[in-house]
């Protein structure tokens, strides 16, 4: 297995000279080189796109047979990839996906990570995170949104709206976890990001993610409380070790506004450093014993959970980022880990209710005139949201983008459909000089069963039921999207997730606008109906304006 | 939740008048109710098909909702089916699945049983095991022919072919159970069948499944022996406990020939009645106290497992019958339960490897003669199989329909989508005289994933992938079947199993046509896939001759 490859350096081609025969297939040609674009990617030399070992294809000879097999794929056919393997070509229909993937699923007995990296190793499967099995990554950027709206909540939760003067203590600078510091920023926050690897804060310094560096403890304080005192919103990037760093905080009884953690906790092995550990010394340990590694990263965690409590008790707003630190700390006997809340539960559903998510997409293009388009189509579609025009502006002018230009804006099911429409007429028409792609995060409304993250505290206690995301991949499939994919284990680690995925050509054709129509439809209407059906009133009065069919709720003679 | 009614009984409705606006929707109406037809389902009042609480829907009023729903549902929409509640009703096309289905299905660190049992309980959910969630049971026949074919392969594999004058011991005359007599006379065995419940070998007895009721042991060796003195292969349903008659045996230093299993161990809350207990009993004790149930049932299996490894120890060919009898005998301190094999890595695999296995169909017309006609067809296009054509005259002979008429008939990859297109003509020429139904059990070559079943010991090591049932169901999906479903625990129980099933209607048109071609090519086509991805030559064979395009092994540029 040719699993790394340092001299291999891929970029999406741009333009409008088709490699593929349509783009149906050049859609997710583009977008899987683009996925492992060194501007984009973690790891592109390994196929590491971001989330611990989140890749895109599983070797290099799978990445060089899908890229052939995306150039002749013809528009009645459908290619089959099996955690990153291309394994199938079947015929298909011309409103049928053009490609279909399930990455890393594993029978709920064998369901971890254990046996999945036995696998691994073997050669037999790949970790697809959420969005980098499923060929719709773009970068940080992705991630900026989600973690924008929920600082925000956060502000007005428990500080009346105003950020300003307080600061956030968190961890993990990496592919998502990247986003943190410039999202504080944008909600009016200062930061403190600790995190291990000197080249994740260089890289966000350069992509202008990350305000400031600094290498020890006193000296970011120092930065901090100067931009504290000016009024300023900054984010120092610090290099250290977060079970370190958190409870030197406690000790020292400084108590951050806010404290949470993007480290990759959700995989022991590759996605958290061991305390007293040095990367070099882990990557050894990572060959050599495999489950010291694990155990020692998972003692560490617990040591940053019990800071987290101990901030938390002292004050601090603390919140689960979606990474399971709390389960791996659970699991190191901190049996109140889950005291503090995650963010979905605390400030996220209300959204997810009215199938609000992280939508986004993509210019095949290549040109950013193309997204600049977008976002004024979005304003004037969606004229009376102030708060979604300020993201529009900031992102324009804080977002560096990375590979091809993309955006992404949280919307839903009231508005994804007529997006989507419209910018397919401005392809259509010439408005955009190439089609662009339209997907989202697999973290969103209808596609994710995941009980320690987007489905902890259901209002029914329907937290574990994944019926809902196949449900959805069956529909979005069912509806003509161009690709569809079925994960297991992103975000909070083998055994605690399933998923799926969804991306859509806007080609500018009428048979992509009637695809479009069901596919940007059904995938949010899927997220109201789950929560609807777990008893949410938004999500229940959401389906009826929008005269969802949900025949036990709200169907024709549902009321009967 | 109103899951018991002992006065609703229900038939499909059968001839050419529809009750829904299309065959394409009267087809999933009729097959509904023929699953919950009192000819067909174990206990129909509390919508219990087979297999333990395997149900059609999750309760009466979600019944009568799927009804009403595909009464109405138009040619262009999917009807959304969770855990058997009819959830959403969503816009598609004409040749998407007009029924997609997801049942039972949990996040993987919730899925077992206690979780399962308490979210059932709360009326979040319904065990759908394999074709009773997804609406192609066809009674105890669906069965037959894959216990015939296996009971055979074990004549061939241990005596040379010769049935006559040897027995196989049993348990189990449930749904898939009672057709274990059958089949074992039919390849030449006499059968010893140990059943707790007399209601069950009564039915047996009415619908000529099994000869001859005995209530004590000694009555029922006594038959057995005179049986083959004379030569004659025959059949008796013992009434008791396999967890006493298994080691009574033992103990009196009597071996069967062959030895196996079919209660549904796989639900020890709901399938296995403790030694010592009488059904009244166990029925309150379900209420009251469940864990002890859990408790009594797994302390009898694995007592009944120790006794067939003794009886294996002194020379009788022993095979686990897929109810995953030995992992509940494992949990409870049998070591060496697995020491006897599972009949698919000892028997079926090789079918596997060429995408045969458990095809059927159902004649919606509800005339015998449909399938007659059929059957005619079948040998038809397949002249050169004396043991298919000895199958359909036995069947024709000795398996009284129950329901809507259909067959089964174990055909693969090569032979499928050529009877799927046929049975189309004959529907479009007015040779049948209403339109059939295609569709298969989820056990089959490429549906599933379930390492103590149906991928135990796969040569790669791959048991517990299931990227590929997930891949099936949605290629089934994207390749047009009528209704498509995914499936977890079928078999052998929570957390051991992931599954799809598919259907298709032959309504006679061209539009029909095209999609039967694609589907029924499709679906067996991911088995071979599978298989050979896993290394078997078989399967690799087979694909060659198939011209499969699979990129890593047979496709246009893989042999470069
Ligand atoms: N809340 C959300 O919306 C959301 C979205 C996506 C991902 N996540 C989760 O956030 C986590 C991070 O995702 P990512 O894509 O950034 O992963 P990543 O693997 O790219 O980055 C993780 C970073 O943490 C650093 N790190 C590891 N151990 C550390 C330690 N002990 N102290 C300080 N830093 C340490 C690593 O060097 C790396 O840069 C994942 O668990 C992911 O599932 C959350
Ligand atoms: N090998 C295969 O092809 C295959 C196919 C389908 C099902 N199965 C498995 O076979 C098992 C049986 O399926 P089914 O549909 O017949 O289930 P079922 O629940 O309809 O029948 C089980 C029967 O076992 C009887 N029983 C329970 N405890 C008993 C005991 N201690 N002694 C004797 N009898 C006892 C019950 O009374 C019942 O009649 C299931 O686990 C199923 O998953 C195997």
């Amino acid at each position: 297995m040719n699993r790394n490859d340092p001299h291999r350096v891929i970029k999406a081609p741009t333009g409008t000279t088709l490699q593929a025969r349509s783009w149906l297939t050049e859609a997710p040609l583009r977008m899987l080189m683009n996925n492992l674009d060194p501007d984009v990617a973690e790891h592109p030399a390994s196929l590491v796109v971001y989330g611990g070992i989140g890749r895109a294809a599983r070797d290099w000879d799978c990445y060089d047979r899908i890229v052939e097999v995306l150039k002749r794929l013809g528009d009645d056919e459908t290619l089959l990839i099996q955690s990153g393997k291309p394994v199938g070509v079947f015929p298909t229909h011309a409103d049928a996906p053009r490609v279909l993937l399930a990455n890393s699923n594993l029978v709920p007995h064998w369901a971890n990570w254990e046996h999945f990296n036995e696998l691994d190793r073997k050669g037999l499967m790949m970790y697809g995170q959420m969005t980098a099995g499923s060929w719709i990554y773009i970068g940080s950027q992705g991630i900026v949104q989600g973690t924008y709206e929920t600082f925000a909540a956060v502000a007005r939760q428990h500080f009346d709206g105003q950020a300003r003067g307080r600061w956030i203590l968190t961890g993990g600078l990496g592919g998502m976890g990247g986003a943190q510091p410039l999202a504080a920023t944008m909600a009016g926050f200062c930061m403190l990001a600790v995190e291990v690897d000197e080249s994740r804060i260089d890289f966000r310094l350069r992509t202008g993610y990350v305000d400031k560096k600094a290498t020890d403890l006193d000296e970011a304080l120092a930065m901090i409380e100067a931009a504290k005192a000016d009024g300023e919103a900054i984010s120092v990037g610090l290099l250290g070790n977060a079970a370190e760093v958190f409870p030197a905080l406690v000790e020292r009884g400084i108590t951050p506004d806010v404290v949470t953690d993007q480290t990759s906790a959700h995989d022991p092995l590759n996605g958290y450093l061991p305390m007293g550990w040095s990367m070099a010394q882990a990557a050894e340990q990572r060959e050599l014993d495999p489950a010291a590694v694990v155990k020692a990263a998972k003692q560490s965690m617990a040591v940053q959970v019990q800071a987290m409590l101990d901030l938390q008790a002292a004050g601090a707003a603390t919140l689960d980022y979606g990474n399971n630190i709390r389960q791996m700390a659970l699991e190191e006997g901190v049996t109140n880990a889950f005291d503090f809340p995650g963010f979905v539960p605390a400030y996220i559903r209300p959204l997810f209710c009215e199938g609000i998510g992280p939508f986004r997409w993509v210019a095949l293009s290549g040109d950013p005139e193309d997204i600049y388009r977008t976002d004024a189509k979005v304003k004037e579609l969606i004229p009376d949201n102030p708060q979604l025009h300020n993201w529009l502006d900031m992102a324009r002018e804080r977002i560096h983008f990375q590979g091809l230009p993309a955006r992404i804006c949280w919307v839903g099911l009231e508005d994804r459909a007529r997006l989507g429409l419209a910018f397919n007429e401005m392809v259509r028409n010439g408005e955009l000089k190439a089609p662009v792609v339209i997907g989202r995060d697999h973290l969103d409304s209808g596609s994710v069963a995941s009980p320690n993250r987007e489905t902890e505290a259901m209002q029914d206690g329907s937290d574990a039921v994944s019926d809902w995301p196949l449900l959805n991949a069956l529909l979005n499939t069912a509806g003509g999207a161009t690709w569809v994919s079925l994960h297991h284990g992103g975000g909070v680690g083998m055994g605690f997730s399933q998923h799926s995925g969804v991306v859509i050509v806007c080609d500018g054709s009428e048979a992509a606008a009637k695809r479009v129509g069901r596919v940007l439809h059904n995938d949010p209407a899927t997220g109201v109906m789950r929560h609807a059906d777990a008893g949410y009133d938004i999500a229940l009065d959401c389906a009826r304006r929008n005269h969802l069919d949900l025949p036990m709720m709200t169907g024709k003679g549902a009321e009967a």
